[in-house]
C-alpha cells in the first residue's frame, strides 16, 4: 500500500514535470514557426522561467526521498516493467540533473547564448578566430561538465551518455575504427567508376506542389494527422506535445528538390517513432525515443534505406511524374534511382549522401575527443579540420565556413552529439536485416506501396517502448547483438554496386 | 536599501507568474488555432499543471511577506507610480487568490468542464432542462464565491469586481436604468421609419479578399505585424503573450461580410491596446487593459464608432469597391453607410446593431442578479427572459437555441461577465467627446485615412497605463467624469437621426 502510494506520488510529480517540458517545447515550435519577430525578449524569459520550475521540481528534496523510498519496491519487480523502467529512468534523470551546480547551469547559458551569435557571425565572415574565444569557454564548461560525473573510464563518456544512455566511448571508437577504412575504401572504388548525373534534383519545382507530394507521402507510410501537423521552418525538426500531438516541419526550395523530398521523409520517420509509444508512457520521462541513434535510425531508415530505394520509387515515381511531368516526364526510373543516390566527397555534412555522411560524423567525434583530451588546442582546430577531411574525404574545405564552421551544434554546447548521426546508420541497417528476415516480402510490399505490415513491426520491436531501454539493450534484444557496423556495409556495398557497376 | 531589495523580489516573482500565465495563454491560442486534435487531452494537462503553479506561486506565503514588508514604503509613494500601482495590484490579486479555497478551485473547473458539454448538447437540442442541473450547480458556486468576499454591498459585487476592479453593482444599475429607457424609445422611434436595406452585406464574397482587405485596413490603423499576427479560429479573440507578441484572430464567411469586416477591426482595437502599455509593465500585473469594459471601449470604438462612420468610409469604400466591385460597384457610399447601420431587434446578442446591443447586456445582467440575490430560480430562468426580451426589444425568440441558450459565458461559470460588453460602448462615447475636443479635424483625419493621431491620444491618455488605475479612475481622470451614460445616448441619437431620417 505505502508503495503503491509513492509509486503514485512520483507518477505525478513526473507528470507534472513532463507537462512542463512539453510546455517548453511549444514555447520553442512557435518560436520557430508563427511567433512576430518581436517576440524574442519575452519568450526567451517565458522559456528560462520554465526550465528553472522543472529543474526546479527535478532535483527537490521530495524527489530524492521518493525515489529512495521506491528502491526496494524498484528491485522486487521485473526489470523490464512499466514500473521499474520508470524508477530507473527517473533516478537516472534526477542524478544527473542533480549533480550540474546551478551556476554552471547558468554559466553555460551565458556562454552559449553569446558562442551562437559569434559563431554566426564568423560563419558569415569566414573568421574563425571570431568564434575561437567562445568555443574556449565552452570546451571549458565541458571539461568541468565531465568532472561533475568524475570517476569516469573516458573523459568524453559522460558527453557521449546525455545522448546515448549506457554508450562508453570505447564501444563507439571500436566501431566507428572498424567502419572508417571500410567507408574510405568504398568511395575510393565509386570514385573510379562513371558518376551519375542528378541534375534533375537542381530544376525548378513548384514548392506548393513538392509539400504535397510529401504529404502524400508520408500519409502512405502512416503519419497520423490526427495526431499531427507539418510545418515551414528555416531547420526542419519533429516534436512531440505528447502521443497526440507530433509535430514535423519542413522546408522546400524552389530549386532543390531534396531537402523537401527526402527532410519530410526523415521528420515522418522520427514523428512515427514518437507517435508508436505505448499509452501508458504518456506524460512520462519513458515516452519518446531511447537515444539520439535509435531516433535517427527511425528517421534515417525512412529517408534513405527506404526513401532512397528502388522498391520505393517503383511506387512512387509514376506519382512524382505526375506531380512534375516537365520535369521527370522524360527520365527514366532507374536515372532518376541513381541521380538521388550520386555518391560524391563534399564539403557540408547535412547534404552528403550515405557513403560519405559517416565520416563527416566520425571526424568531428575524434577532433571533440582530441579537444577534451586536451590533444588539441580550440586554435588549431581548423587545420586538424582540414587535414583530416582530406584524408577521409580526399577533398580540402576551400574555407572555414565551409568547413569547421559549418554546423551549429558546438556553438550550442552540444559536445557528444554527433556520433548519434553515425550509430543511427548503423542502426537502421541492422534493423532491417531482422526486419526482412521477419517479414521475407517486405520489398513486394514496399514496391506495392504497403507500409503497415513494416510499421507494425517497428512499433512492436522498437516503438512502443519509448525510452525504456537503453540503446544497446534494446538493439540486442531485437536483433541479437550490440550496434555492429557490418550490416550497413553490406548495405552500402550492395547498393552502390548496383548503381556505379562494380 | 532593505526596501529596494524587497520591491527587486516582488518584481521577480510576479515576472515568473507573468511568465507561467502568458505561456497558459500560448497553450490555449495554440489549441484554437493549430493543434492536431488528438491533442486535447495533453492540453488540458499542460494547463491545468500551468495553473497550479502561478496559483501556487501568486499564493505563496513568501508573497504575502514580501508585500506586507513593503506596505509601508508603498503607502510613502505617489499612489500614481509604478511601483504604488504595482504594490497595491500585486495586493489585490494575491488577496483574491488566496480567499479562493482550493477545493472551490478544483470543484469550478469540474462542474464547468461538465456544464460546457451540458450546454453544447442543450442548444443543439433545443433542450434547457439538460443544463438547468448544470447552472444550478454553477450558481452554488458563485453563491459560495460570493461569500468568500463577504462583507459586501450587494451580493453580485464580487462577480462584477473580477471583470470591472471597483465599480460597484449599485453604480452599474443605475447606469443602466438610466440608459434603458432611453434607448428603448430610440429603438421604437426607428421602428417607425422606413427600414434600410442591408441585403449587400449576404452576398458571396471571396474569403481570401475579406481577409487581405481586413489587413489593409487594420495595417493603416496602426497594427504592428512585428509585433503580432493574425490567425483563422472559430470564435474571434485578441491574445498578448506580453508587448512584443499581440495575436489577434478572425472568422470568415463567404456570405456574410459583417464578422471578417467588423470583427477584425474589433479585434485590432483590443491589440492596439495591448500592444500600447508602457515598456516597464511588461511581464508585470500591470500589463494590459484595466478592465473588460475599458478593453470593449478600444475594441468597439474601432469597430463602430469609427469603422460604422461615414468618415472611415468615405475613406475606404472605394476601396472595398476594388475589392469586390460585383458585389458594391453599383452600390452607392451612402446606401452601403445605411446598410452597415440598420438597426434591427434580433434574438442573438453577438449579431445585435449598435442601438440594440445594451439591451441584450442589461436583460442579462438583471436575470444574474435575479439569480444570485434567489429571486429568480434557475429552472424559471427562459421564461423569465423570454419576458424580458418582449420588453425590451418588442420580440419573443421562437426558441431556448436562440435566446436563453445562446451564450457560452455561464456555461464557463462567468457570471458578472457581461456588464463590461455594455459599459465599453458607454465609456468609448465618452472618450471620443473628449477626443473630438482635443482633436478638432479628427473627423476630416479619419476621411483622409490618418489615424496615427487619434492613435497617439489613445495611447497617451489609456494604454499606456495598462491596469495601473481602477477603470472609474482612468476614465475620470481622461474625461473629467465617471462611466455616463449621457454621450453614448448623444451619439446613437445624431448617428441614426440621419440614418433613418428623423
Amino acid at each position: 500500500m505505502e508503495q503503491e502510494h509513492n509509486i503514485e506520488l512520483l507518477k505525478n510529480r513526473l507528470a507534472e514535470i513532463s507537462d512542463l517540458n512539453r510546455t517548453i517545447g511549444l514555447l520553442g515550435w512557435d518560436q520557430q514557426t508563427y511567433m512576430p519577430p518581436a517576440g524574442t525578449e519575452n519568450r526567451g524569459h517565458q522559456i528560462a522561467t520554465l526550465q528553472q520550475i522543472a529543474h526546479t521540481k527535478l532535483v527537490a528534496e521530495e524527489m530524492g526521498r521518493l525515489l529512495d523510498k521506491l528502491q526496494p519496491y524498484a528491485a522486487q519487480l521485473d526489470p523490464a516493467s512499466f514500473d521499474a523502467c520508470l524508477i530507473r529512468v527517473a533516478r537516472r534523470d534526477y542524478e544527473k540533473e542533480t549533480r550540474l551546480p546551478l551556476e554552471w547551469v547558468e554559466e553555460f547559458s551565458l556562454v552559449t547564448t553569446a558562442a551562437l551569435e559569434a559563431w554566426a557571425k564568423a560563419r558569415a565572415e569566414d573568421n574563425f578566430s571570431v568564434f575561437q574565444p567562445h568555443l574556449e569557454k565552452i570546451l571549458d564548461l565541458a571539461h568541468r561538465y565531465a568532472e561533475f560525473f568524475a570517476p569516469y573510464e573516458h573523459v568524453y563518456d559522460p558527453a557521449l551518455d546525455i545522448f546515448e544512455p549506457g554508450l562508453k566511448t570505447r564501444d563507439v571508437k571500436s566501431i566507428f575504427e572498424t567502419l572508417r577504412p571500410q567507408q574510405v575504401e568504398l568511395i575510393r572504388r565509386i570514385s573510379d567508376h562513371p558518376q551519375v548525373d542528378n541534375s534533375f534534383m537542381h530544376m525548378n519545382y513548384d514548392e506548393q506542389k513538392q509539400w504535397d507530394f510529401g504529404v502524400e507521402v508520408i500519409t502512405k507510410m502512416g503519419y497520423d494527422w490526427k495526431r499531427g501537423r507539418q510545418d515551414k521552418t528555416l531547420h526542419p525538426f519533429t516534436i512531440s506535445f505528447g502521443l497526440g500531438d507530433v509535430r514535423i516541419s519542413t522546408r522546400v526550395y524552389p530549386n532543390f528538390l531534396a531537402p523537401a523530398l527526402f527532410g519530410t521523409l526523415h521528420e515522418a520517420g522520427h514523428a512515427l517513432y514518437e507517435m508508436g509509444s505505448d499509452t501508458e508512457l504518456d506524460r512520462t520521462p519513458l515516452l519518446g525515443g531511447a537515444s539520439g541513434g535509435i531516433h535517427e535510425s527511425q528517421s534515417r531508415m525512412w529517408e534513405n534505406m527506404v526513401g532512397r530505394s528502388l522498391p520505393f520509387w517503383q511506387h512512387f515515381y509514376p506519382r512524382i511524374q505526375e506531380y512534375f511531368p516537365s520535369q521527370l516526364g522524360n527520365l527514366s526510373l532507374d536515372a532518376f534511382y541513381r541521380g538521388i543516390n550520386k555518391v560524391q566527397p563534399s564539403y557540408i555534412r547535412v547534404e552528403a549522401d550515405e557513403a560519405t555522411y559517416n565520416l563527416h560524423i566520425m571526424l568531428r567525434m575524434e577532433l571533440e575527443i582530441a579537444l577534451l583530451e586536451n590533444k588539441l588546442a580550440v586554435k588549431d582546430l581548423p587545420e586538424a579540420w582540414n587535414t583530416r577531411f582530406e584524408e577521409y574525404l580526399g577533398i580540402t574545405p576551400p574555407n572555414n565556413a565551409q568547413g569547421v564552421l559549418q554546423d551549429v551544434h558546438w556553438s550550442s554546447g552540444l559536445l557528444g552529439y554527433f556520433p548519434s548521426y553515425a550509430l543511427g546508420n548503423l542502426i537502421a541497417a541492422q534493423l532491417w536485416e531482422q526486419i526482412i528476415l521477419d517479414i521475407p516480402d517486405l520489398t513486394e510490399q514496399i514496391r506495392e506501396g504497403t507500409f503497415a505490415p513494416w510499421l507494425a513491426w517497428l512499433r512492436e520491436k522498437v516503438h512502443r517502448h519509448g525510452s525504456k531501454y537503453e540503446p544497446q539493450k534494446l538493439i540486442q534484444s531485437v536483433t541479437g547483438s550490440l550496434i555492429d557496423p557490418a550490416p550497413y556495409m553490406r548495405y552500402l556495398e550492395q547498393k552502390y554496386r548496383v548503381i556505379y557497376d562494380f
